[in-house]
């Protein structure tokens, strides 16, 4: 498998990852299948989106090509009528999403490097690619994205992000640029996971609404 | 009435009836005079600045145009000093409500293709710009967007973009490419509204909130 | 000190506050150390990003300028640390919240007038720039801004944006097209917060929540 192929590959199968997650949260909320459709969409290309309207590449690539579309639609297809299956498949499903996690934010820094802008553009840009879907989602769901509270997980797409414009920077061969930031991200993540790592926080949600004010 | 005048009468209209909407959803959370008006204006020009600026077409018509800007303002007006009348006006404002939807999703189709871009592009952001503005007064009113749980409404825009691009790949007449998507739309609305017609969902928030976990 | 360095402070002070805001906020709710920096880079750059994303001036300064990138992480880390001590700041807090707010909404305004558009344009923009940040900050937080609920906050800056433009007009020297606008807005916050002025509103959130329906 060459590595253009493999790219793809790659970025269909973040995509994918994103859309399930975001389909099976809107069935969970009870919105109706276009209402899943819909959330899949957003939570899988909208990082991207916001990527490319930052970086005035208009119109977005998740609005015009049509393989995103398509994965997001499959994958609300999948999360209605395979909704138990999922369920069951908790750890594939994160391990994948550490993936798309990964991918996402490695393919954001480099579209921003690619078109000339500087250090700080590729790394937030790179965080907003990875993260950005799954905070529309938990927006559009009336809830405090849960990317903000829980484990290391924007945190392990901002350091993917910091390494990909190291290694630009340091000019690492482009396999080593590529591939060292996704590895590192998903074993952040899957550390974080195994050992229910968490960033420190000062207090919770839960508490404050037990004892509103 | 030519064409042109009868197509910035609908575009006009349909801005405010979605701008009253905004207005009475906004003053019934309680906000202040001028959180009336933010939400009454985000809500008939949110979409189309979506639009705009996925398409790159910026600065957004919405903020440049003063028609818009001012359409809102007096659609707030109403809603302020008529709250009871607009209340018992039911039928009548869901009526415009479905007209505004069924124009803003062929106009926002008909301004990407005219833009010389994809299908794709045509019927997402023809649903984006005929959605859009609702999905965000629901998120600042910190609610799951309803048009994403009742009837049929955004589905009926996304049909309604789909003949737009239909009729411009068949070279459809003009007046059929403008008006039959339209009436498809609000017909679709029409008698989602009388009978009562929801695509299917799998469970509820109510229920959620109920049994929470 | 010229004018110009002048302008400079003001601004990162007027992103510092932004920035100590936000920090507190997402503190409050329990978010982790990273999403403290994330509400509060947003709450303080957010406003700027949405006007210049709407004037397509991309990438957006707040992305490519690393001044407030750093001024936000300075603000998270005194939030975190100095959580009570900021509490009991409340009268500065505000203060410099008013500067700030005057501040980004002559910025805002004078921007979009620099680069050639017209008076709505420029005021709307003074508008989201001002306040944009804000909204954002409460709608990842999952609640109404309450910027459209509470005092006399948006309308300040709606007012400072009205004089930016008609100085522009009226071709007022520079120093009153500037400092006149910024002084009246913060006056006009200050007076609200002395006087507990509102805006009228008609109900609230909380009586619609003990007798829902």
């Amino acid at each position: 498998m060459n590595e253009q192929l493999l790219f793809l590959v790659l970025d269909l199968m973040g995509t994918f990852v994103f859309a399930i997650s975001g389909a099976l949260a809107a069935r969970q909320r009870g919105l109706d299948i276009f209402g899943i459709g819909v959330i899949a969409f957003i939570t899988s290309c909208g990082g991207g989106i916001i990527r490319d309207i930052s970086l005035g590449a208009t119109p977005p690539a998740g609005l015009t090509n049509w393989h995103y579309l398509v994965t997001a639609i499959i994958a609300s297809v999948l999360a209605i009528f395979l909704y138990d299956v999922l369920g069951r498949l908790k750890h594939p499903v994160l391990f994948f999403d550490a993936i798309g996690l990964g991918f996402f934010s490695v393919s954001g820094s480099q579209k921003s490097l690619l078109l000339g802008h500087n250090a700080e553009v590729a790394i937030l840009l790179g965080l907003i690619t990875a993260s950005g879907g799954g905070v529309l989602r938990d927006v559009l769901l009336a809830r405090v994205p849960v990317i903000l509270k829980k484990e290391i997980y924007a945190s392990a797409a901002l350091v993917s992000s910091l390494l990909v414009v190291l290694g630009d920077y340091l000019s690492w061969p482009s396999f080593w640029k590529l591939w060292f930031p996704i590895v590192i991200c998903v074993g952040l993540r899957a550390l974080s996971l195994r050992y229910q790592l968490n960033l420190p926080s000062f207090g919770s949600i839960s508490d404050n609404q037990k004892n509103p004010d």
